[in-house]
């Protein structure tokens, strides 16, 4: 039985919070680009995101940049419009991971603030500002990253759990309106240390510990969310968990 | 066999997040009052604020007032201050319940900020001021209020959804970080309406509507607020739900 | 604001899964006794359900015992049977513990089947058993008697995991299709060590090593299951945890 | 950055629980077996089972197939040593899915007991018999088949919800022991209703009602099962959702 729905047309795909190309929004703006979709790379560091953006053109991507504080809604709104000058919005992803854990008391009220506005607040801007164009067109796909944090909130991890928790939450809310509207709104949970430029430049021994295939890849998190973006829409997934083979949880 | 744990001292207890004398706040201040706690009440509107204390002054509470707002740090210090100008803190509870359902498209970035800083930066606060007193005295309990909203984002509810996500986030944070340190963490989620003071002057025909016991009387949720400040340090409840027997969920 | 409904009546209780006088179903028998309820304790040890039903009659309590394995449907009818003989059943206890880790491929078909007999199908046959006379008299509370492992399956334990996670969706459902039937079904999480016969027996050096309070007491457990029953209907929990304060969670 | 693993080999893949050509056991070997794989197919019913073989013969698959009951220990046994007589095991799906809801007190311990077979006491049959070869192989892919009814208990669906929370844990207890070993545990949890053979034989016009793409289309199910035993082993999903874009959750 062939699906009921045409191939998703090849739009424009914005990705928020892109860094260093070690990173897992460079790698899923690699992933997109290598199906024919133009790119739209947006973060706060201008010199990372620069480099990004020109290994991107070196591979020969349809690529454009725009640096900005994805939890402002007036560049969430930027982005978006860029996005949609190389072709409408097909996919918006709010990827935003930093974490910092400390005692409870030693965490200040601008660092448990810092935490919602990155990972809850840029969410929520990020869906305001995708969404209308989605409606508009009758289709796209919204997906946000999502952490181990999302589910519970260890010792010592409250502005992170709290924060991703928050995300998740608005996720789901999100599905459930803006499903019926042939929008998919998807969550990702990354469940252990990243293959990445953070982790590798701060704790480049970690990685050796982990053992082979021991912390995630960024090119498989990014064909988790190429995957998603495929799925045909009588079997949409709101949430899937990602996490290396010999992680424990 | 005889508990090892004496009976918990008859300290001070803070709610923060008390209103009308009708509502869950004044419902949990009786219940303590009853028991023998002397009891501050906290919240943002002195005018209600000064009539619950009318209330608990004349069925003869050892009670104090405090106007000002949970989520701002200075408020909160001031809070626990006043507090513990009456007896040695036993006991914080934050309890704040605001929910303002709406199409996301229609949810402003104030609105979605507004429900996190009194639901989730509330609880922060809360936490921050009491933690160290208990910490100084080697007890105490700290009890946060959640609801459905808290486990489950629905569609139209992302600004409480998000908000109340993340204070159960941090609620499990702050249970496994000073549980150990004999601070009793826990999370109520009311599911349902509360026959208190916002339903029935804003849905008066909807407690009718529900049936007798329909809704949850705002002395049984007290009741349970109660029990957990006074569970045995060997079997602490972290979480539980409070919901009407007739209720869907 | 007074409760709608009267105090329960001191209907007769019972507790399946009894054991020694030290253990859980034993502190639930006493502390229901305690406040005057009728009680009926069952087990499938006549040796220990006899030594612990001489203790209870020895501090006054109304008792009675049946020998008998309460996954068997007949067996299940036959304790209702027995406990409706001394007054109208007010509360059924599902009470099991047993737990037997293993690597998964030493794991016998006989051990994972005879754990799902035993939480599971006796949850099952203690809910088809009592559930009847609940709606004949128009009310109840069922409660069943849940662990860590209802909620997550760790490594070793799949024959555990499995059949709590079974009960503890029995739980949810029957409280979905009875709570508006004014029957109060609740499950309890159990998560550490308890204080009881079978780790007093099997392992008493770890007591020590806990520290105090550092394996719930069989009374405090028994102090929530009393409380769950005395809940206003209003405001009825269906799930809540217990956890010593000093456990890693 | 490359991955660190090589392409899985195109072993053979064992199907527990295919009945005809229209249902998600059928779609799932013909995904396998367009990709090149061997396929064992296994069911109860032969005369459906021959079917579909027929047909997976029809379009070049290299099939083979065996009637069994997949919770019968020896059975189960049966269908890995015949799958890999096809090429060593490369996959094991155990795919079930009946559920007849009932009001609880029409529920007979045989439909409980049924049901627990069919899910839980399946799945585990096929994890006692795939998992020596996978370890002897040193690789592997289990996938277990859930529903909504593995995350909760609905009002009347007790026997399923029961049998399926039970699969559930039952996974991630064999994920996080297996893990480590290199042997990817999935569970896959379709919420809503399967555009397969058994809905439109018993509710033909319930598929018109819910609009296009309003069923979960098999082979857009089958994709899912496929993507998770691609997955390169550093990024490996544990759980996943699928549910049309227009299903209420």
């Amino acid at each position: 039985m062939a699906s009921e729905t045409p191939l998703p047309p090849l739009g424009s795909v914005l990705i928020v919070g892109v860094g260093a190309s070690l990173g897992t929004g460079a790698a899923i703006a690699r992933r997109f680009a290598r199906a024919g979709h133009p790119i739209l790379i947006a973060g706060r560091n201008g010199e990372k995101l620069s480099e990004t953006y020109a290994e991107l053109k070196a591979i020969g991507a349809n690529v454009a940049m725009a640096v900005g504080d994805g939890s402002v809604a007036e560049d969430a709104q930027r982005f978006v419009a860029e996005a949609q000058a190389l072709a409408p919005l097909a996919v918006a992803i709010h990827n935003a991971g930093s974490n910092n854990p400390a005692p409870f008391l030693k965490v200040s009220q601008a660092r448990f603030e810092g935490h919602w506005r990155e990972h809850t607040l840029g969410g929520f801007q990020t869906a305001q500002a995708s969404i209308p164009a989605f409606l508009e067109q009758g289709f796209g796909t919204l997906i946000f990253t999502g952490a181990s944090g999302s589910l519970r909130g260890k010792a010592n991890f409250s502005p992170f759990a709290a924060a991703k928790a928050g995300l998740r939450a608005l996720s789901q809310s999100l599905a459930r309106e803006f499903g019926p509207q042939n929008i998919h709104v998807a969550h990702v949970i990354i469940d252990g240390g990243i293959h990445g430029e953070r982790l590798l430049t701060l704790a480049p021994q970690w990685a050796e510990q982990r053992g082979p295939d021991g912390m995630l890849n960024v090119e498989a998190i990014a064909e988790a969310y190429y995957m998603l973006h495929m799925q045909q829409r009588s079997a949409w997934t709101q949430e899937l968990d990602l996490r290396p083979w010999s992680e424990t949880f």
